[in-house]
């Protein structure tokens, strides 16, 4: 039997937070129903956040209303706090994130709270949902920052697994380690990831890489080693967090697919669609940098 | 007690075989002097080739020579054929890398022989050297396009560990598994590169990748994790193979180095003085493509 991986798709999102170009609300509708029609039915399609702080996603109603209508499509919103969960829950999203930094220093600068704040606002989160009626939200977190920050330097793993036991204790439906701004290695995938995993089991652990340094496929595979099933990916690579210097580049999607294809796993991905989604996305960004890699060289001759 | 790796640097030969500049005597051996200095050791400085057909190594005997006098260096040579290692015996090189494709289709673009022709060539080689007098010159030998050909497509493994096998048998001092055009992933690096090693056991098996397909370094990583721990590189990932349509971009040296660090590895790589020189390589290669990755991000804040 064949093992199947989620890659989910956070380029409407996460790739869109740092592009000069605003995308309208039809091509960013037309590059979710596209990965859809490649395979990839987990989207997160905006983020319910304040217009005034990312005008980007000022359409995430609108965004996630026809999100909803894409036959087969998951969309997923982020959501830095109460206010945008409303939001997002309000707009009938039944896939939910919020962020917590391990490092205090990202934290306050990405939502200018302090871990412990944002851990509270998860809980009251929690709490919204649970008193709301009808289908129930899955509401995840990610711990960001977790193999190290731009701004605070290293932070402790043993932060990182603390902070992923209180949201889990908080009622979180999966923890997303994340490596916000490209510091992670395999070793420390290995180890740390690890070590959430036991922490919070049977939570579901996925894992979202920057390749900034290089090493995104690298940790992907580290971490499918140890058995992670499910991994956030931006098309054409693009994306990035605005508060952490120089952390460019979220793992490609194309070339996470095209690992973790190799490696044997299932991930339902029409590659070639997905590539010639990649080649509108480029056209419709103009003066951004992409990733290389398989987007760009293609598929080997078999 | 730390285990070492040995990161060999092939850029002022794989490097340079496709780059628009050829760089003046005096560069090449000012990047082997700084690489040294940086703590790489081992350098392919260059080529014994014809300067018919690879004009850009025409001072292979003169690099040759002052290489050897860098202290510390240990310079190494490919030569292509039985003239090319009698050049480089003369010229007093010790260390000396013959390479034999897989793919027939690809050898015969590359040398115009059989695999079998450079089977015998490789014997021929080897008589030589034994032949000679003076120090004993070391003679290892790729396997290229060992993961599969941009011309022939797929390659059988049972081809490549033959090919090992027979190459060992003719009195190869190493073996070096080369992905000389991107094709290769990490499950296929640790089937074949452990099959090839249990082959020629106890010769040392070295492995060759490209980034062409953005799976460079997950590929050193699943090498590392078979026990492989020698690995050719090239500083900012320059070069590829002139007869391997869009085979472009060797694992940059840099990015090798930061990830077999990071692994728990031994390099005794100054990664400063490492992305110091990449920077005046850059410099002296206009309109080159550059790897991304560690060398433009820089080293994490600790």
């Amino acid at each position: 039997m064949i093992e199947t991986v989620q890659l989910r798709e956070v380029g409407p999102r996460d790739g869109l937070q740092m592009t000069k170009t605003i995308l309208s609300t039809e091509q960013k509708l037309e590059w979710c129903r596209r990965e859809v029609a490649a395979g990839i039915v987990d989207i997160e399609v905006t983020s319910f956040v304040s217009p005034k702080i990312a005008p980007q996603f000022a359409d995430a109603a609108e965004v996630a209303r026809q999100a909803l209508a894409i036959e087969g499509c998951r969309p997923a919103a982020l959501v830095p706090n109460l206010k945008g969960a409303q939001l997002a829950i309000d707009a009938g999203i039944k896939s939910i994130y919020f962020v917590i930094s391990a490092s205090d220093a990202h934290n306050r600068a990405n939502v200018r709270r302090t871990t412990e704040e944002s851990l509270e606002e998860f809980r009251r989160i929690i709490e919204y949902r649970d008193a709301h009626s009808g289908e129930r939200a899955w509401i995840g977190s990610g711990v960001a920052t977790a193999f190290g920050c731009t701004i605070q330097g290293e932070v402790p793993e043993k932060r990182v697994i603390e902070i992923a036991a209180a949201l889990a204790a908080a009622g979180a439906d999966g923890i997303n380690v994340a490596d916000t701004v490209g510091y992670g290695d395999p070793r420390q995938v290995r180890r740390l990831v690890k070590a959430v995993m036991d922490e919070v089991a049977p939570l579901p652990v996925a894992c979202h890489f920057h390749d900034t340094r290089g090493l995104g496929l690298a940790n992907i595979l580290a971490a499918v080693d140890i058995g992670v099933r499910s991994f956030d990916a931006s098309l054409a690579g693009i994306g990035g967090c605005p508060f952490a210097p120089s952390a460019s580049g979220n793992v490609d999607t194309e070339g996470a697919a095209y690992l973790l294809e190799r490696l044997g796993l299932r991930t339902g991905i029409d590659m070639s669609a997905l590539m010639a989604l990649r080649q509108d996305i480029e056209r419709w960004l103009p003066g951004e940098q992409f990733a290389r890699g398989i987007g760009l060289a293609g598929l080997p001759k078999r």
